[in-house]
């Protein structure tokens, strides 16, 4: 069923679907509580080892058991300091290879390991050495006890009190961490305008608030039934049941575990069970937790990115539990801010493309030279970018903007009588100085509009643009028989790109031309009507097949 | 020089400018340093408490000494407890009113008050009433002593490990707090799209993460030379310096004892040097902390917001001022978000005004028509959304949209032959079926137009509009004849609009009319030409001065 690896193999039994009112077997943090509690004992007498063992070795605190882990002096403390971040608390002899060992080896824990979370009981055969009222205030200890004092129940208490402390303030360390990483997914996800790459940020950084977990992806919510309307009671593993719709699923993107199963069905990436459980899921509109995945949704006011599954976390705690649900609430908000902003840039991007286009609907009703002009200008700027050959005028604002710009090149043409337009034959003297007036008149429609937008936009690079597309390199042009550098680098390319797709598709007072003719004409002109330079770089971007669509 | 309560009296001579290099002198959290460690003493033995007083009354710890609070019984405890969220220990007898007060008091913080962070020291004069094993492990206390056992170095030494455990304790959790506030900012904050509630909003956020502000605001960075060219080092407090360009800025918006000053200059606000402060934290590009304000920055893409002046807070904390860069840094892309919506919403209308303006660039320049249909239109859509009288067609959505799809209802123009669109005269029967294409046309470029944003959009529904804004409401009007319900709500509203403003407004082939007379005609065609509902939100829309500019 399931070919991710780690994931599925056999799993099929294990998974029954949850019953909606009864208890979530699985509820039990099983996996978090059976680890037991890890306390180092550091002393260089075998004895107080083997008779910490004895005395606490039937110790229990909130269902974990004690692991005892065993150091002789301070420099072998170290090592296992190292290995394990997670002891809870350490016995801790002072008196061992020098005669403060064991408070150099508080100060190495606190500041060079910058482990606060372990509790340090300091148990001394020699107070004389570390006085007990200079020692409690000067070290970042936690309790200290004369051997002479430490009596069985007294070790018993100072353990027990120790693990507490150790419970809680790492329950809110793990909490404080969580939260870290979620206020810095807001501030570096929350600046993606892309849908795909926000969906991406999203699950490395459910990744990285889940350590334990093995691999998460995003799947989208398959079009079908509201899966209200299906009865996860009825559900059965074995036959198709709710989960059957969202086998097909597809899923959006992975990590870990599931990094390779991005594009592919979620059926083929988990097993019946596990996909009935989103079915599941989604049905509540609650996520779901199971002993080693969990479900979690997005509560979107756009249509949604669907579920979240997370795996191999081997049970996940209240503590993170709760953190995933404030997790997912902010991502939704997120999610709702690219939708809104990838709806905006739709609907712009169809607008101007409308305004180009009606200025040409006498003569071209499907817009295309529109849309191909702002592919081109587009295409020319990135390698004028790439080239630095323009300097920063090519910048990548400027790369942004003249996509939409160039597609209002010509709207001034709404102005000049339609028998000028549609003249089949030539024009004359009169005839041309008119339609030459759409320049200067589509600068100031452009203009007009870009007042109140304010800064540089797409509006006033497209009043520059209108303006300047008909000046000629050499000065030769209209409407104001500009030159070379003195023609905005947005109408020099403009030009080109324009000269190119007029020749290039038939009009209805000329035929289309061959390619190799177009290009031939376009070179023969460079540094008369166009920049060499635009020239340069429309060559180049012809030459790897043109802009991308 | 201040006027705001709480702020600037006589205080000018304490804030020095700081020099750039030379430690800051408010770096000592002296506000915070100053503040006793409480410690509860619960014991019904009057000569306890005057004991433990004693062994007490040197104890220092982190610089901070002891403040005593005494209860006689559980009951006095428990009200001390609810006044004091703060007290860092309680010593806690065991058997007062009750054998068992003390573990009862032990349950009440800790479920009751749900007061994790105090340390709790049991200690107890009949160990009988309370085993030690059972009652570690089974109350959530720290420290378990039996009177006997407790020498005055043992007492130190327990109340030095608890101050010390919730000192950490308190600071990891504050820390989590102010996280949380965080996150919670970002999670709503984040979905607001305009510029001012988000201002305020951060502006509001900052005061719940430093709740002992007094104050907080929000102010736009004056125009002028770069603050980084002005060299703080020169400032004078008593001359212009730096802080005199400050002075003039604007508060964008205020809390607290700041609530009255928005709109205020900030020299009228704060004290000279306060000001110089803001300018010393632009110039110097990082945030400025003094014993009783800090200045924060926003590290912006887009123009940014400015300083945010944190005012009364009596000295920040370490782990306060690195919430308060994560909270800065987090709202940047805030802003930076808001400010990009705003841009692309500018730019979206004057676009979609530009457009709807094209197609009557021929005999009307300035586009005012389009834009008070625009206006009218969506006044009129919010009255009938306010009176019901459509049901939900006239919901949220189609209130946001129509303000920008009615400017559109006349793009179809666009196609219509100048000689009809200019004559002077009537038209004949061949001419005005030709200039009823229009709203054929219309809908046709917009509906082509808005198939790649999918969706609702205001394209969509200026399709909508085209095609059905000269429909009548008795089935009289074209191109389809549709009636009542039949024609869209958007096409009824505007027909309203549409033929309001025309009238109102002086054309090339007529006059304008008398304001009574438009109203008059509208009201005469209420059920024939127009929808009565919408004749009726019109006059409404129209009694109380018309849409909102």
């Amino acid at each position: 069923m399931s070919d991710i690896q780690g994931w599925g193999q056999g799993e099929d039994d294990d998974l029954l679907f949850a019953d909606e009112d009864a208890p979530d077997p699985s509820s039990a943090n099983s996996g978090t509580v059976a680890a037991p509690w890890k306390l180092l004992i550091v002393d260089d007498d075998p004895e107080v080892h083997a008779i910490t063992r004895v005395v606490l070795n039937d110790v229990s605190f909130d269902g974990r058991r004690l692991q005892f882990l065993s150091a002789h002096s301070g420099g072998e403390a170290r090592a296992i300091l190292n290995d394990h971040p997670d002891i809870a608390a350490v016995l801790l002899d002072v008196v061992m290879e020098t005669e403060d060992a064991g408070l150099r080896l508080v100060h190495h824990i606190r500041e060079v390991l910058g482990n606060r979370r372990v509790r340090i009981i300091l148990r001394t055969g020699q107070p004389g050495q570390a006085p007990e009222r200079q020692v409690i205030v000067s070290y970042d200890i936690n309790d200290y006890k004369a051997k002479s004092e430490l009596t069985a129940q007294k070790l018993f208490t100072t353990t027990v009190a120790a693990l507490r402390s150790y419970q809680h303030i790492d329950a809110i360390e793990r909490n404080r961490q969580g939260l870290e990483t979620i206020v810095d997914a807001a501030g570096t996800l929350f600046e993606q305008r892309s849908m795909d790459r926000f969906a991406l940020g999203v699950v490395e950084r459910v990744a990285a608030l889940l350590p334990r977990a093995t691999g998460a992806f995003l799947c989208a919510v398959p079009p079908g039934p509201n899966p209200e309307d299906s009865n996860p009671e009825d559900s059965n593993p074995e036959g198709p049941g709710p989960g059957g719709r969202f086998r097909e699923a597809v899923v959006l993107c992975g990590t870990g575990v599931f990094a390779e199963a991005t594009g592919r069905p979620v059926g083929a990436v988990l097993p019946e069970a596990a996909c009935a459980d989103i079915a599941a899921a989604l049905a509540r509109g609650r996520s779901l937790h199971r002993d080693d995945h969990s479900v979690a949704l997005f509560q979107t006011q756009s249509p949604g990115p669907g579920a979240l599954f997370i795996g191999g976390h081997g049970g996940l705690p209240e503590v993170e539990r709760r953190l995933l649900e404030i997790f997912c609430s902010r991502m939704s908000v997120g999610f709702d801010n690219v939708s809104l902003y990838e709806q905006l840039r739709l609907a712009q991007i169809a607008t101007v493309h409308a305004l180009g286009k009606l200025a040409e609907y006498k003569d071209e009703v499907t817009g295309e030279h529109v849309r191909r002009i702002g592919r081109w200008a587009t295409a020319i700027a990135r390698e004028l970018q790439a080239r630095g050959t323009c300097g920063g005028d090519a910048d990548d604002r400027f790369c942004e903007l003249i996509g939409l710009a160039s597609m209002l090149h010509d709207v001034g043409k709404v102005a000049i009588p339609d028998q000028i337009l549609r003249k089949p034959g030539k024009l004359d003297p009169e005839e041309i100085t008119q339609m030459r007036e759409h320049a200067t008149i589509g600068g100031r429609i452009l203009r007009d509009a870009s007042g109140p937008v304010g800064g540089r936009s797409y509006l006033s690079m497209g009043a520059e643009i209108a303006e300047s597309h008909h000046e000629k390199f050499d000065g030769t042009g209209y409407p104001q028989g500009l030159a070379g550098e003195a023609i905005p680098l947005s109408g020099r390319i403009v030009a080109v790109a324009d000269v190119y797709d007029a020749l290039l598709h038939r009009r209805p007072y000329k035929e289309a031309w061959e390619l190799a003719a177009v290009v031939d004409l376009i070179r023969a002109e460079s540094g008369r009507h166009f920049d060499p330079r635009v020239v340069d770089a429309f060559v180049a971007v012809l030459e790897r097949g043109g802009p991308e669509a």
